[in-house]
């Protein structure tokens, strides 16, 4: 079962302007920022309730983020759905047709257990699945 | 202040078939279903936590959603962002340099009162402001 949604990642080119705008929306600091080197990305982190919107800026051209934004510009990227059982939905979402993008992102922000579904399998959307 | 993420709103092709997928992945049917006329748009809702995933189908090729697909294709196409006071987030959201859409969407699904936020402005993302 979906719990919740986690996150949405954004595309941005400059963290620091994204942040810029972005705490003007919300009114306030954003309450977590790191470096994941795994995935080659730094993460600015602004809480919405049980969410949270995550500023994504690459780590360098050869980063993921960095050739999303090439290809799409900025915006939108991801959405993370935390479930209670990672096998039980990574099934579920099989059996509907969703394949997993695999050898991607041996873990989330903070540590987590993450898996990806392929956006060709979800009508156009990289879904993150991660257990808390 | 921004008091959750209320839904991301996801463009498909088809409305049929992205619930047969999307239904799988939750596990359970869409909880709300509605044509909004003044939007040119069907809509399946899937809850998820305090939020909620929304599948936007176009009624017809000039509809907003059947643009933005022939131009994007499938996929994230706004995040709508429930406020407790729409004028003091339309204030905070320009002061910060966010833009209003101006002449857009009078009311959102179930006759809310809601603004959009210019993508231009705020790094890539179609933002939804809603009163509840």
């Amino acid at each position: 079962m979906i719990s919740k949604i986690d996150h949405i990642g954004i595309a941005v080119k400059n963290l620091r302007e994204a942040i810029e705008t972005y705490r003007g929306l919300f009114g306030k600091e954003p309450e977590h920022m790191e470096r994941v080197a795994s995935q080659k990305v730094n993460v600015a982190m602004f809480r919405a309730g049980e969410s949270a919107i995550e500023l994504l800026e690459g780590q360098g051209g050869t980063s993921p983020i960095a050739k999303f934004i090439d290809k799409r510009g900025e915006g939108m990227h991801h959405i993370c759905l935390q479930v209670e059982n990672l096998q039980a939905a990574i099934q579920q979402a099989e059996a509907s047709g969703m394949e997993l993008i695999t050898g991607l992102a041996p873990e989330g922000a903070g540590g987590t257990k993450v898996v990806f579904l392929h956006p060709k399998t979800t009508h156009g959307v990289l879904i993150e699945l991660v257990v808390k």
